[in-house]
């Protein structure tokens, strides 16, 4: 454990009551870790994946397809390009992303209390992304709409545990596809006031995004301001593609954050072994953190890994296996050693319901994620179905894990109230501490008091409708749509983010590419 | 991670030949760890805790109640008695362990293949323990029977995942209190040749459960071979009464090893803090530790810490929250020092189903024991409602996530066919692994295949039921307890543990406490 100031308080009465006031302040922006991350590779092992990857840039190459701008920048850096192969001298990927890509930044919300760091030893916390399809207890499985969109960026906004209002939280299936990236990101600009993600469907939506952007936070903001942060994925094994290039580069260029992440299902798009798996990906991500900084050298990059398992009979993605999670705290490392914010895990599942199998498969990826020293988490709540769907009730249940995650890298309390000598001296041995003066001191901070754990007898239980977590969570989200209030917006701002949205749509025909 | 041999293997068609009959077999007899534990307090605070424990034994002291023996033997050693309460010099108990308490032993099984070595760097994984109610799909919750007190032992025997039968795995309350030690210990004799547990209920119990030990394993071999294995509770706070003495007594005389541990609802047995709890739970397990190293130097003991949160509304106790995560990781770090075993953890929850709140609990509780490096693990399978029940399909669901520990632990493969290099070559940039030679040479041992995950497409997963985790494993169980075959028993031992039990039931009316 290091000597955060937060984990060495000295007590007293002061401290004990700014720990209370921080208890019950709406949100914490997000977690500072006092933790060491878990680490499961030595210097030796860490150093010999590197050189694996520089071994793949080396003699197998990434392709870099339909971008002849970024086959340009490549050559001009010493790469060593035969039609769109990029093969990389050893080290040269390495030293053009630590030559400029910051070690820490701050993405801003319109709603400065909101703003972030991502970066260590910080770990900001975002909700599911990217889901086709939602589901809840009332009407089960259907596709995701814009209605469903805006309920769960308001019941981010709501959670005092998630940091940020993420990207596309589910698809809005009933939006045409050319025009949904501008309801998505007015609903986030709107209905929420932390910061959130930009379109990367294609070039012209990140552009979309941008101007969107220097409408909320003003036009000169964007020049000295990271203010969206999009996700770029490979297409793994060891191709980057031109629409993701293309949404890179317009994000890049106004000097916004962008998380370079390889999507793996190991098995099927790397080999089949966790050693196989984190070579290619830190390959990937550097051929691809590279661009970006040879776009705009110092534009803000994430180190992104996303890996999971498959099931060899089906090939179908598994999740809350072991490999992953080995896989996990593997490049958290390797990211910490290219000295890049991390990104990675979630509360990952296969699991088509808020069941055990989805909590026990969450838990061994959220956990991972957080001992690994994540700096931003995608996917921290409401996954089901290997991403296929987003579930209400599993959003609440993971939001209240992520409340605990926040308590649990805080580490442990070693002050004068927190060594509570005087609770022992006091007790003697034998009576119990229910009504012991530390007890009744500390009352209102003592242990984390989870919104969707039933702890009560079993009677209690029966007699409150013997209800499972998932039908807890169902009541808990009704009432927090229930209760939503918007945050305020510049009405001037509003109307111009809306006048920009209609004469975007105008100008194109529907269109579902 | 160190270098242990299995994670550095050389590969070749040999390793992986062996790798893959290892996967096989029917059972791993206890889990290796090649990784290095988790910590959450360096050097400075370790030490903090440890000086707030020798200033609780000096200044609070330790109460040992009713037993004139323990007092005389703890006074003999330098400890200042008055009247029950035993005040320690600082660090007289620490010595007192240090000097003869083995840092690992070996506890054998009557299958020789399942003996187990319980200390570093191996975890060995026992089920639940202690509940009066058992739990099942089709019947809901009732009190234990010594039915379900069998199926639950052949259910462990035949887990690959679980390497140690336990010991009360239910309560089987359809025997009268005085005579169901008997039954119970003739079950995992008789049902199970993994190593297992006594009765601690009554000195008079441990001594029958040595006497059938006797029976089972020769009368000799107990002088020189640990195979019983004791869970000793503190009454926290900073008390130990006489029916634990009196069992911890009667396995210590016999060379039997016993678990030492404080059972702390933190916040009611315990101060409200980490810190706190810790320290006090250190004082209390030296001092039972101390208590048995001076009735006989050298008989294996193990450090057990058991802590639970509790809700400061109802006082109930609360499970997979992260203050108890940060006391076992804490413990675990504490015992190290001391050179002796730990135990702690299990996969704990205050959730009355198999349901989320039960995973999410468990995985909280579990992940921790294993990152922790605890070495023996009670209450690995089964457990709900804060041990008041053990539930079937939490029994098997929990099973499995013991069988991705044990692929967790081994750590990364860096072995030649672990880099996985020559897969990477073989297929370049864009084409998928499924085919390639490296997936094909891997495919048995890649990748741990859960029992109890569904991990088909939405379409499949309901043309099959539809069903949650916890209706799939009630199929497994019952699919297990039809294919159930006991271990060979030598009729003559078999035949004189009926006698033995026969003579000691007929020596004593039946009687409920």
């Amino acid at each position: 454990m290091d000597d955060h100031p937060r984990s060495r308080s000295s007590g007293g009465r002061a401290a004990r009551q700014a720990a209370r006031a921080a208890l019950h302040a709406e949100t914490v922006p997000f977690l500072t870790r006092a933790l060491k991350p878990f680490e499961v590779l030595d210097e030796e092992g860490l150093s010999l994946i590197e050189q694996n990857a520089d071994t793949i840039m080396e003699e197998v190459g990434v392709e870099f397809r339909g971008d002849p701008e970024a086959l340009r920048l490549l050559a001009g850096a010493g790469a060593d390009v035969t039609g769109d192969l990029v093969r990389f001298p050893r080290g040269l990927a390495r030293s053009i992303v630590q030559a400029t890509a910051p070690r820490t930044f701050v993405q801003h919300a319109r709603n400065p209390e909101r703003t972030v760091t991502i970066g260590d030893p910080y770990t900001v916390l975002a909700p599911n992304y990217g889901s086709p399809f939602v589901r809840d207890l009332d009407n089960g499985r259907r596709y995701g709409t814009i209605e469903d969109f805006r309920n769960l960026v308001k019941l981010t906004y709501m959670s005092p545990h998630l940091h940020h209002s993420g990207g596309t939280v589910c698809e809005p299936v009933d939006v045409p596809v050319n025009k949904r990236h501008l309801d998505m990101v007015y609903a986030h600009m709107r209905f929420s006031d932390k910061p959130f993600m930009g379109s990367v469907t294609a070039p012209e939506r990140a552009r979309d995004t941008v101007e969107m952007a220097r409408i909320l936070f003003g036009a000169d903001e964007l020049e000295t301001k990271t203010v969206i942060l999009s996700l770029i994925n490979a297409n793994s094994p060891l191709v980057w593609d031109s629409s993701m290039l293309g949404a890179a580069r317009a994000y890049a260029e106004a000097n916004q954050a962008t998380l370079i992440t390889p999507f793996i299902l190991a098995g099927a798009m790397s080999p089949v072994t966790v050693a196989g798996t984190c070579a290619q990906t830190l390959a990937e991500a550097l051929a691809g953190m590279a661009f970006v900084q040879l776009t705009r050298p110092g534009a803000p990059v994430v180190f992104g890994s996303f890996a999971s398992s498959i099931s060899m009979q089906s090939g179908a993605p598994t999740f809350g296996t072991p490999e992953p999670a080995l896989v996990l705290y593997v490049m958290a490392a390797l990211a910490r050693r290219l000295g890049v914010p991390f990104r990675s895990g979630g509360n990952l599942t296969a699991s088509k319901t808020a069941d055990a199998q989805a909590a026990y498969e969450s838990a061994q990826t959220f956990i991972p994620t957080i001992l690994a020293g994540t700096n931003f988490v995608l996917h921290a709540a409401g996954w089901l179905e290997g991403g296929l769907a987003v579930g209400y009730e599993k959003f609440i249940l993971d939001a209240d894990q992520c409340g605990m995650a926040g308590v649990f890298v805080k580490g442990v309390d070693l002050s004068e109230n927190g060594q509570a000598l005087s609770a022992i001296r006091e007790n003697g041995p034998g009576l119990h501490f229910l009504g012991n003066s530390h007890t009744l001191a500390n009352f209102e901070s003592a242990f984390y008091r989870s919104e969707t754990a039933d702890n009560n007898s079993y009677e209690q239980w029966l007699e409150d409708g013997g209800m499972d977590a998932a039908q807890r969570a169902n009541a808990i989200w009704k009432r927090m749509l229930r209760e939503y209030e918007a945050p305020p917006l510049d009405p001037g701002i509003d109307e111009a983010l809306l006048e920009f949205i209609a004469r975007r749509k105008a100008a194109q025909p529907d269109s579902e590419v």
